[in-house]
């Protein structure tokens, strides 16, 4: 109708794209044996979309009318399918709850205006209507920054960007490009790609997320090391906000007093709606290369990475896995492809002759962009620096075989929830100097969440996105929730998922890197930045939005609320 | 008595060190002709502080004895000296008025607190009196940050944070230190190079300025290109407000909602006082060298910035003088040093035969940090692109001057004072593709106000401080102002310096790229930022600070003040 198009209602992506472990021989094993869940068990089938109780809308006439006459009468959709696909993003919680027909409250209305005028008009009605605004891009969210307060009593209204999805301008003698906010990773790189630039932004979402997503959350992409997380990326912004519009033209840096520019990054809808941005683009480069290496410890893994980020080198991709994501990658390679067939087999050996213990061995993959001789000078700093911390090369098949499988992570989870099992991430930045005990706490507090309910469960990491004083750490848990209870299932998930954010702050690492506040971390929110940092935030908050129209509930604690 | 030094009340810097212009013997005709000042021209000695008429402070004693119990009562000073050097920054203006006595509000009292928690107990006094608190570090402000306003008539409190000035602790393993925020930057560097660390940040201001300063106003180093702006150097934040204190801990990256480390950097008081920081640090570099280069002309010039920036290779230092500049920069050399002996009367003379019109030639300075091979190499790629745009390369020597003489600058300008000459910096950033337009209109805006003035003037300009998609453009303008009225010499100043940065708004560029706003910048921040971007920074300043204590007057045109 409108063009466009949205994830499926009850999972990630697409469908008709699903993940197959039955080409991958080690992989069932592996899962039976370290996470409970026996992948061959009976999948339970995608719910019915006709079995679901969608409430009805409520929606006064007088803020419909005003909607229609903003945007079209045709992309004011009050049809339950656009309101369900808007009523959650795509993290766990969200996923078992919709598919079990949890749906307390749900936009009343869906709207999918065209340009910023359109914005505008829709942001003027909803405040003046006392509703509220819940803007909405790829809908991949998994910080619950998009489902409606519960109790919300106000209309609420989702505004979807996907209408505004085009590169409007590359301003190529300043590697600057202005891009509406509504457009999807792969369509933005395609236009600009035709025009031989990229942003250079890929995170796990980058299928099904959004400029103006990534930018109210502070999104950051794989190869970070090079390109920058996007709040380096954002350079000028366009703001809607009730009765007016903030400009910030781009500008490579300014000294122009308290940086509006990083207040409207990470706002998740409460300072208004982003239209557009100006972002860096770069020109493609000549060559990329993805290499791996594999080290016989997790220390030895950290301590490179470091190593490298103080280096002369420059990588677009610092990576490595702790043993047990490095397990469960090894078992999930295709028999004839990446590193199982060669390496398990030869270097395996080679590898326990020498004395290591394999199932302490952490896979590492370093990117590269650039000019063929950066690439390879680079390539020589890091080689000597694996090597110091004894790092093995394994090449760039592992790399590749990454590289193009990187965007199917979420398939996984949404497989493991077909058959009952639970999983799901949580990541969090830290100083080097912490990063050990952030990732021994929180192994430890998943492991002690497991016991304590009285399940198996599985806790794996990696390290990725480097800077000079520290990374990011990205875990992932899985665990059979023992119980069919819809509930209990819940509350089992957040008691693991909790339990690792907990340990995050305990640590003295942050409460994410790159996922946002929404409402799943907003209760850690003054353990992160300090009841005095709240304050300000929340001083901040309120000044733009006294009458909490805009995305409430988000960022900030309930109690923190005005 | 508290072993707090300041500069000398009426000029830059320490008595005993001034510029002599003697031992450069083409400097007195280039000025006599380009700018139209005699160096000869006899200078006015230092004004007697005797002849001023310092106002008697205004202190109530209830306010009076909070503050001696807060810091004890040596550290309550209300000497005339102390409240004389706390009333001005170090601006032109400022200089041109103190030197003249004019001192409409003075500081009624300037006190050292010792820690922060002398600190806590003067903001929640000065706050509890209904008092005006400001901030001082180095007092090198060039912005208008540091003057109470005139009209101010509640007690103004200056807040020297002198005695706080230790490096408190290194984290070797994350290369982060905490440092205090009162410390001078030689100070620092000093308890940071003792331990095998620096910071690697080097204003021009660097001798006479302060960690806390240049957090408050967005500073930025020559070697920012390597070592990032202060904003990128500064990970955590200690900020003392009324009754309670921001905690920001060191983190490379977070995603937790607006930056309210962004909302502290830049806000010039008006958030609270900053206390200490985290701040990445470096291990030293093995090596350290600038090379100077010759391009034919200024867009020659730009255009290899340009390129640099975009190329593989990571230079620490980026930074081209347009053809005034550079002709400025060789008439101040020394007979015997640099490049005047040997490029000016050898070199010139072949790149006359192939065709160079010399009074174009525009002089550039890269700057290398790191192991040899990599400077080495990064040398190589520059060469190269210098090449392709004409450069002719000049070697180390030139560059090894610039080094040893950058921080001796503001110098100049008060020699110039004293012989009646006004000269003043006004500095800005932009797009790549914008400079040569902020380039022209700028200069054009300068050369008009001058004609307008009837008056002789100079301006001159470099490029420094590159970024992936634009730089810093850093003017210099100079002129007799023909008139010997103090009046009248600010009020063609005015002209000048705001012919300039109105220049930068007409052309797309920002009101400063690393000076700050202050009171002398604060008119264009609607220009600059958008009103909305204004509303949205004054309802920041508002709910921290609803009752206008903290340094009010400076970031905001009067009338958006509340």
């Amino acid at each position: 109708m409108n063009g466009v198009s949205h994830q499926k209602w009850w999972g990630w992506g697409v469908e008709g794209v699903a993940f197959n472990y039955r080409d991958k021989p080690k992989m069932a094993p592996f899962v039976l044996d370290r996470v409970g869940i026996d992948l061959g068990a009976p999948a339970t089938p995608p719910p019915s979309f006709e079995d679901l109780d969608v409430p009805a809308p409520r929606l006064g006439e007088e803020l419909a009318e005003r909607l229609r006459s903003a945007v079209g009468d045709e992309h004011v959709v009050q049809a339950d399918m656009d309101r369900v696909v808007h009523t959650y993003g795509k993290g766990l919680a969200d996923l078992v709850r919709v598919r079990a027909g949890d749906l307390p409250r749900v936009p009343d209305v869906v709207v999918y205006p065209a340009d910023e005028d359109q914005v505008r008009a829709v942001v003027d009605a909803v405040v003046a209507a006392d509703a509220v605004l819940i803007p909405f891009g790829g809908g991949s969210n998994i910080s619950g920054s998009l489902t409606p307060p519960p109790d919300e009593q106000r209309a609420v209204v989702s505004l979807d960007l996907g209408r505004m999805n085009r590169v409007l301008e590359v301003d190529e003698a300043a590697g600057l490009a202005r891009i509406q906010a509504g457009v999807l990773g792969p369509d933005m790189e395609e236009q600009l790609v035709a025009r031989g630039w990229t942003m250079g932004h890929q995170p796990d979402s980058f299928r099904h997320s959004t400029l103006g997503g990534w930018i109210a959350t502070r999104s950051s992409g794989m190869q970070s090391d090079k390109y920058g997380d996007i709040a380096d990326i954002t350079r000028g912004l366009r703001v809607v906000q009730p009765g007016k519009v903030v400009v910030l033209r781009p500008l490579p840096s300014t000294s122009s007093g308290p940086s509006v520019r990083e207040m409207i990054l990470g706002s998740e809808g409460r300072m208004g709606v982003v239209t557009e941005a100006w972002v860096n683009v770069h020109r493609l480069p000549e060559h990329r290369e993805i290499i791996a290496y594999l080290y016989p410890t997790w220390s030895a893994g950290l301590a490179a990475m470091q190593e490298i980020s103080t280096s002369d080198a420059a990588p677009s991709v610092t990576r490595v896995s702790d043993a047990n994501e490095t397990a469960f990658s090894l078992s999930t390679q295709k028999k004839s492809k990446g590193i199982s067939g060669k390496v398990s087999k030869v270097l395996f050996d080679v590898l326990r002759r020498r004395g290591w213990d394999l199932d302490a061995a952490c896979l590492s993959y370093i990117g590269y962009e650039g000019g063929a001789e950066h690439v390879g000078r680079n390539k020589a700093i890091v080689a000597k620096i694996a090597k110091k911390h004894g790092g093995i090369k394994l090449g760039k098949g592992p790399g590749t075989l990454y590289d193009q499988k990187k965007f199917d992570t979420p398939y996984i989870r949404d497989f493991l929830l077909d058959i009952g099992g639970l999983a799901d991430v949580s990541e969090t930045a830290a100083p080097w100097s912490k990063l050990m005990d952030v990732y021994t706490g929180t192994v430890r507090a998943a492991q002690d969440a497991f016991a304590r309910l009285g399940v198996k469960g599985f806790v794996m990491c990696h390290l990725s996105h480097s800077y000079h004083s520290g990374a990011c750490l990205y875990f992932t848990f899985a665990f059979a929730p023992g119980t069919a209870d819809v509930d209990a299932q819940l509350e089992n998930y957040w008691a693991v998922k909790n339990a690792v954010q907990q340990s995050f702050m305990d640590t003295g690492a942050t409460i994410s890197h790159h996922h946002g506040v929404g409402t799943d971390h907003a209760r850690w929110l003054e353990e992160d930045i300090s009841a005095a940092g709240a304050d300000v935030m929340v001083g901040l908050l309120r000044s733009v939005d006294p009458g909490r129209n805009l995305n409430p509930g988000t960022l900030l604690p309930a109690h923190r609320e005005w």
